[in-house]
This record gives structure tokens, sequence and C-alpha cells, in this order.
């Protein structure tokens, strides 16, 4: 695959586009070398949350290691918001996944004794039913027609792969980022359908912060001439928009200290450094620089809009009577919450909460608050420390 | 003055953007009801520190409280990357400045005692020589030919003032955010000519973190199809890049602590809800909203972009072998250096570099890190407590 560059005007293919994608830490992952997604075929009609409807709608997914013959050995992973299912290589995909070293035979999710399973998410474009699908009933693609989505409902996708594949109950419901919010969702509409949770960088409901942050990433797309009301053309999406937004995420899933100690002030590299005036001057411009090229053709943005806003809305509280309420109703037997304290995105703080939710819900619970310095993106980077807490949790969990 | 919204079309006068700008933290100032700037004269040309030189340039600046006949009582203070010259009300100029309650007759700049200067900052339009100024070499404004600004051109823009009213020492130099950047610059170039300094939420060189987060502000800005290479129109102002560079400003003067505290989840007011796809749903949203449309037309483009570098750029260490031998060259006797934990632009380990460099150039050093939850604004809403250690070291210095 060539290398993405803003000048190129091709869109990319969902599975060029997942394996652009598959390291959100930006390192290049290689070239794709296969397609090892299968489908999911939800039921025609799929009400949505919200009240929308989806006719002919699939999930996207992966798998690695076998389903027992108890079928009680099923890891249901879902992802942060701009990854792929492709959360490890396979023989059918052996280019490295998002996750790489988290999932295999004797990584913490072990797939020697684990069947795992990683959803794409509703409304994301890498396989999934998301606002690049053609609409069945007018034969065009939804773009910014797509009915309103929710977490709820990437949720439900994921709820429906297993079924799929007679799993009635999960071993293990574990995500992070939009992942670690999904699988709350998952636990509050299926009471029973997850024997253990773990939610890594979630929150129960997004911070004012957060959701500051993602509408103006939303604003700066919305707002670009080249969106049109939705309407963008592949030679010209909105390329400015997509890019701030990109920068803007980069910002808030690191942190400033790691910032502080990987970049300091050192000058951008000469062959970023345009000469346009106001053009960039620091290695830090440059790292944001190279982040934005490769995310502006490899994700579509009205998928973007669409998964930013459900995570600005989903509220776990109003499942129920309270949060407690509503985790003890979902027969959790137990649940992992990790945190980063370095996290400006989903604050230690939020996880915390919803460590202590869980406790005051009968469920056997550990917390791990974690000092890395890598910020939100810390599970992506940080895989020894992040591995032994689900390895440690899964042991003890059976 | 009508309010501001992103249809009015006339550009407003600088007094009238200067009271709009007041109060950075967003609170409305009231009407404009004079003008009680003073003009110093630059010296003709005026070299530039990165080697520029402007013509027939001029320092705008407002003065409360008497110079003594020592001459030795005068407080010099540079602003802010927004404010004007009017800190505080006066006989000319009744409408409230943007630290009123720091300045006066028994505040904590003690008018009754000392002599306060607040000087517009070279570059910016509020009645300094700026990108809106007309160039007398070819009778045009500026605009993006404005040559490259530094933080020392700020500096040197003080001390003229400063120089014209017949102070060749300063009792105290003292300035929050860009102006705690710029009180640095002022000690490193004028050996002598200040006796105590107080730089509050500042640094001796921007972090990697607050250069990614001005580039992204500009990106914004130098994207926006209105923008036209910095030929702009009155009429057509880049609206969407100020728009999103005065969001992402607000998100980061304050801190996510606080915004929880202040907002959480509450719905966005009724008359924000415009019903456009993926419009304000929540307050947090309208705030950001009110913001950038008082910005918009408030703040010229070109000084934005001029200002924001010359902050990416400052380095105290490049004036001298060391920070310390800088310091200690200065002259200054006493220096107070206020940091706030919750201040993610400018963080409280940058403000414990400076207090440890000060102290190690053997000046008497004063560091107050506070607690408050305002984040970088801080020192605009808490004036208790910034006004406690002002006044505390103050009187110390003598």
């Amino acid at each position: 695959m060539a290398t993405l560059s803003p000048e190129r005007s091709l869109p990319l293919s969902p599975a060029a586009r997942a394996s652009e994608l598959a390291d959100t830490s930006g390192v290049a992952s290689g070239p794709s070398r296969g397609d090892a997604r299968r489908y999911t075929d939800l039921p025609d009609p799929f009400p949505l949350y919200l009240g929308g409807v989806l006719h002919k709608a699939v999930i996207a997914y992966e798998t690695w290691g076998e389903l027992n013959q108890q079928r009680d050995n099923a890891v249901l992973l879902f992802t942060g918001l701009s990854p792929s299912a492709h959360a490890r290589s396979s023989a059918a995909d052996p280019s490295p996944g998002w996750w790489q070293d988290m999932i295999g035979p004797g990584s913490a999710l072990d797939t020697s004794k684990l069947f795992v399973v990683c959803v794409n998410s509703l409304g994301s474009a890498f396989g999934s039913t998301s606002p690049l699908s053609i609409d069945p009933t007018t034969d065009k693609p939804y773009r910014i027609d797509f009915p309103e989505l929710s977490v709820e409902d990437i949720a439900r996708g994921g709820y429906e792969v297993l079924r799929s594949l007679g799993v009635t109950r999960a071993h293990t419901v574990i995500g992070p980022s939009l992942g670690g919010i999904v699988v709350l969702a998952y636990a509050a509409l299926f009471p029973g359908a997850a024997r253990n949770l773990v939610s890594i960088s979630g929150t129960a409901a997004a911070s004012p912060f957060a959701i500051a942050l993602r509408s103006i990433q939303r604003e700066a797309i919305l707002r670009d001439p080249d969106f049109k009301d939705g309407h963008y053309t592949d030679e010209h999406p909105p390329a400015t928009g997509m890019r701030i937004a990109r920068k803007l995420g980069m910002m808030t899933y690191r942190s400033a200290g790691e910032w502080a100690q990987r970049f300091g002030r050192e000058p951008a590299k000469e062959d970023l450094r345009d000469g346009s005036p106001f053009g960039p001057e620091f290695a830090i411009q440059s790292y944001l620089e190279l982040h934005a090229r490769r995310f502006v053709r490899a994700f579509d943005p009205n998928c973007y809009l669409y998964l930013s806003r459900a995570m600005d809305r989903f509220d776990l509280a109003r499942h129920g009577a309270s949060i407690p309420a509503v985790l003890q109703r979902s027969g959790v037997e137990n649940a992992l919450v990790i945190g980063v304290e370095s996290d400006m995105l989903f604050s230690i703080a939020e996880q915390r909460q919803l460590a202590t939710a869980f406790t005051a819900a009968g469920v056997n619970t550990r917390f791990a608050p974690l000092d890395c310095i890598e910020g939100h993106d810390s599970f992506l980077i940080d895989i020894p420390r992040f591995g032994a807490q689900i390895s440690a949790f899964l042991n003890e969990a059976g």
C-alpha cells in the first residue's frame, strides 16, 4: 500500500483503511496482506436505540483461538473510535493488528484457552454497516442520512455476533476507550450475557471536557467547505476538518509529560519545514502533521461524526435507577476497571467512580489506576502493564 | 455596543474590541465609555529581535496612580494574548478592566502608592502597532507582511513606555500568561531595569503541548478559505478558524475539573439548539459557542497568528549560558512566581522550574503554587488568592 499523502485522490479500500489505522498510536503497521474478516447479518429490520432502523445491516469481525464445546470461552472485544476488527494478525491477514501483543497464545488474552472475537463497531466503515454503506431503501450511500447512532447500537452489534456464533454468555466483554464505554452499554442492555467485564480508559458518561474536545473536532469537519453537508466527494473530502480533528485527537490521546520527554523543543524535521508563513518549526508539529496526513483519507468523515457524537451522548445512569442498580442487574460476576493517571480525556476520577459503582453493585471488582505517562493511548503502548492487569484478573475470575 | 453575533459584518473599532476582550474569561464587561489610552512613539526605526524593522511605531498604554518624584514606584504590567491595556477603569474610561479588582487604592497593585502602567502588546491591535497598522513605507496595512514578531519585541515596547515616562528602573514588572513570559524577556534584555519581577502562569520556554495547541489554533485560521493568505476582508474574516481557535483556547484556559462542577452534563440552552445536524446538545457546547461568537470579530486574525507564534518561539535559555545566568545578570532583586496546579497549558512544573532558576540565580524568590480549579485563567477569577500573593510579595520587597 502506498504511503498516504494529502494529495492522494483515490479513496482507500476498507481493508487498506483498517491497516492504516490499526495502530492508532500512529506507528505504521505495514502492508495489509489479506482479509480475515467474517460478517454477521444483523436482524432485518435492525432497530436502533434512538428510534431509527437499518436494513440488511452487517457487523464485520475477526477471531483468534477456538470456541470450546461448552461455548463459554468467548472474549468479545470492542475497539476505540478509529480501529478496525483487525486486532491481531492471523493466517488470513498476517499484518499486525492494533492490539497485536495483547492477543495470542500465552498473551494476556490467551488464545490457547480463549476464543477472542473483535468486532468493527456499527457505524465504522471497516466492514460493518456505516454511513458509507448503501441504504437498500434508496440504493445510495446513507452518508449523513444514516439514522442516529448510539453506543448501545454498537453494543448490540457485538451481541448479535456472539449470538450468531452460538454464544449466549461471553466469558469476558472487554474494550478500551470507546470500547470501554461500549462494554458498559453491553452490561446494561443484556443482563446475564457477560460473566466478566473489563472497561479500559472508558467512562460511564462523557465529561464536559471530553464533550468540548469532540464537539470542536466535529465542528472543524462540519464547517469545512468541502464537507458539503455530508455530501463531500472522494476527490475532495473535508481534509482540513479531518486534519484538525486528528491533531486534536493526538493532543488529547497522549500527555503533556510524555511529549516534554519525547519532543521537548526539538526543531521540526527539515522535510516538513515547507517555508510557508507560519509553517511547522518544532518536532511536535511534524509529529502532528504526519498523523494528520495519514488520517485524512483513512477514515470517513461522516462515520467519524456519528461515532464521536455517540460517545458524548452515552449515559449509563439512564439505564436504571442508578449506576449500581444497572450493574447489579447485568449479572456481571467480576469486573476490572483500568484507568491511567495522565489521561486527560477520560480522567482517572471517572474510572474510579465506575469501579466504586461496580463494588456497590456487589460485583467482585478490581480497580487498576496506572501511572503510565502516555495518557489515554497507554493501552496501545504499555502492553506489559495492561497485560499484567488483564492476566491477573482473568486468572482470578477463572 | 451591540452584542456580537457571527452575522455581524462591521469590524469593531479598536476601543470596542478592547472592551469586548477585556475579560478573557468571557464575562461581558459592559460598554466602553471612553478612551484612557496614551501612546509612546517607539524609536524610528524600531529594530525587531529577529531582524525586521518598524517605522513610526507606537505603544498604547493606560496608567493608574501617580508616578512619585523619585520615579521609583512604577509597576509595568504586560497582558495575556488577547486583552488590551485597559486593565482597570478610570475617569477617562470608566468601563471595568480585565484586572479590575487587582489594581486600585488598597488593592494588591495599590495605586495609592504605586504608579501602574499597563501596555498593549506590540502586535496587538488595541492601539499599539500591529499587522492592522498602516506600513508607512507602503501606505497599506501590514497584514501578513508585518515583520516577524518576538516576545522580546513586546518587552522592548513596554521598556520604551517606561523610558518615555522618565522611569529607568521599574519598581515591579508583572504579567500573567503571555505577560508572564514577557517579563522574563524584559529581565533578560534590560539588566537593572526591574527591581521586582512577578511571573504569573508563564514559562521560560513553551512546552510541546502548548506548541501543539497553538499550532492547531493557527492552522484552523490559516486553512480557513476566508483567510486568503492574510488578505481577508472585513466583511469575510476567517470566522471558522477564529471560532475553532477560540474554542480550543477556552478548553485549555480552564480545567476539566472546573467544567465537571460547573456544567456536568446539563443540556444546551434551547436558543442555541439550532436543529442543525450535529448541533449543540450540552451546556458546555453553548458556553464555547458564546465565547466563539464574541471573539470572531473582536480580535484580528493576523495579530492572533503573530502573537501566538511568538509565544511558541520564546526561550529564555537562549539569552545566556543558562537560565540562572540570565536571571542573575538581570539585576532583579525579588521574584514572585505563581502557578496553578490545574493549568494544562502552562504546567505548574514549568513555574516550579522557573522559581528554582531564580533561586539559583541568587534572587530572593517566592514560589506560589495555587490549587485553584479554574486552570490557566485562574488569575482572572481568583483575585483574592492571587492578590494575597502579590500583596505579600510587594510588602516584603518594600
